[in-house]
């Protein structure tokens, strides 16, 4: 079918390959993407993204959650038409999307969360979506779907909000994998034995319990830099880990292990804490116990 | 090769089966077992095992960790020869196979500890194991850990102990996946939305950053009870954890993801806590606020 993409970027410019390979007619636009693709069409506004598709348009949102996509669904409006369908790929806070299907509603227009995983690898040759909206309407484009994933990796979640929550779940899950993976080879490093972590890695992901896509990307990363000397320890993250730990509060959930996970990416951005100021200190006034001097 | 085999439970017998497959001559011993089983040669105590094997002998216990894998041993001491090898397939404190290992040697045997992964399939068809001891006799006996694992699945870890230490760090990590695929779905749970988790589990491990044997394992239990209505949630554990633990606090490493998964597990298993009785009578002390009687 015929779909609008906006935003070309690593994820964008990938899908719309896949979508292409898959024989979908995509119309790309991005304001920032320079390089030369002949396997879709490129338009060069929203403008004429919107007029070179045929009512009723499916138009995908690949462009970084936040302000960005705000303002493009804000330009899109008063372009779009009833019964004109809207996927927001991107990683957005569910509870914007709460707020932008009702909006969008009603004007008519069907709005869709679609959480991606997979990375930039998966968007090309197929991802893992979990889509939220309209349940009639997700009939019309489910095939889409269907195409751009891998086998059963696809899900229709329910109403609008649920694809993108669903999303912020599974990487707070990834969070707490990440950090327990990470952890054991911590362990495994100030071990009186001898590892080669390469090793390791490669035997857990084969036949064991363990054994997952984090943990080939583990060997993979040892298999570049054996005790990855080449980069520092420090665990940037980008929204959806903080989220998941906020909705935990909110919903009341007990959920330490994803929570401990988000505060180690926070610790790992400091050279040195307050709270070992406060404790070395607190230390001294009670005990006499020695300060480390700055 | 000739391979004596005792503890013929769930595990062995499937090990028994899966090296009786791969074309050893196993020769299986079980205090308890009274199965028939006519794919290998059974014998009715270890003294006839020992006497029914050419030296050098290869001998593999599987049989609890602890108290009955130091009975067996001790059994089994006196019965063999300089150059026979022992091998401690269970799950035993890595500390107690250093110690093991020592001893046998000082006998002029070679003991192996050999950490498996993959449960009763894994023993059954292929499974990952991880081998601590002499590198030179290892070379004698690598052929049956080759045979018995999935491809790419088993590895030699290095001297005596670092298989059981890398199994333990192995299930470590295991509580700290497991936690947090759980406190993704008990958030799930409590969410507006309202999810099929066997659904969700299934797209999870479908192109998805968290697929994952567990994932696999996640769906397979909602796809038995959706929404594990049969079962309470108490959490066993069987020692591994609790080790990864005391030796991260040896270690003096921070692994708090895997630390609180353990806790976590502790908690499981009251119905009611002291912690809480203790925190809401200090809230009623200082503010009066309610408690709720016993």
């Amino acid at each position: 079918m015929e779909i609008g993409l906006i935003g070309l970027g690593k994820m964008g410019l990938n899908l719309a390959l896949n979508l292409a390979d898959h024989g979908h007619q995509v119309v790309g636009y991005d304001n920032f993407a320079t390089f030369e693709e002949d396997s879709f069409k490129r338009v060069s506004s929203i403008e004429e993204m919107v007029g070179s598709l045929k009512a009723p348009r499916t138009i995908w949102l690949m462009v970084p959650a936040g302000e960005i996509t705000e303002t493009v669904i804000g330009e899109l409006l008063p372009l779009l038409q009833k019964g004109d369908a809207l996927i927001d790929g991107g990683n957005s806070n569910y509870k914007d999307t709460l707020r932008r299907a009702a909006m969008l509603q009603e004007h008519g227009i069907y709005f869709f969360d679609c959480g991606t995983s997979g990375g930039t690898e998966g968007a090309r040759h197929g991802i893992c979506s979990m889509i939220g909206g309209d349940e009639e309407k997700f009939k019309d484009i489910e095939q889409v779907f269907k195409d751009i994933s891998v086998e059963n990796g696809y899900l229709y979640t329910g109403k609008a909000g649920s694809g993108h929550f669903l999303k912020m779940i599974h990487n707070g899950i990834e969070y707490g994998m990440m950090q327990a993976i990470a952890e054991g080879f911590d362990i495994l490093s100030k071990s009186q034995f001898d590892y080669n972590y390469e090793e390791v890695a490669g035997v857990w992901d084969n036949g064991s319990i363990i054994s997952s896509y984090l943990m080939g990307l583990t060997q993979n990363a040892f298999s570049k830099d054996a005790n990855l000397d080449e980069i520092r320890g420090v665990m940037n993250s980008s929204g959806e880990g903080q989220w998941t730990v906020e909705t935990a509060l909110d919903l009341k959930v007990p959920a330490p292990v994803i929570t401990m996970s988000l505060m180690m990416r926070h610790r790992s951005q400091e050279d040195d804490t307050f709270t070992g100021k406060v404790v070395a200190a607190l230390r001294n006034e009670f005990g006499g116990h020695a300060v480390v001097k700055s």
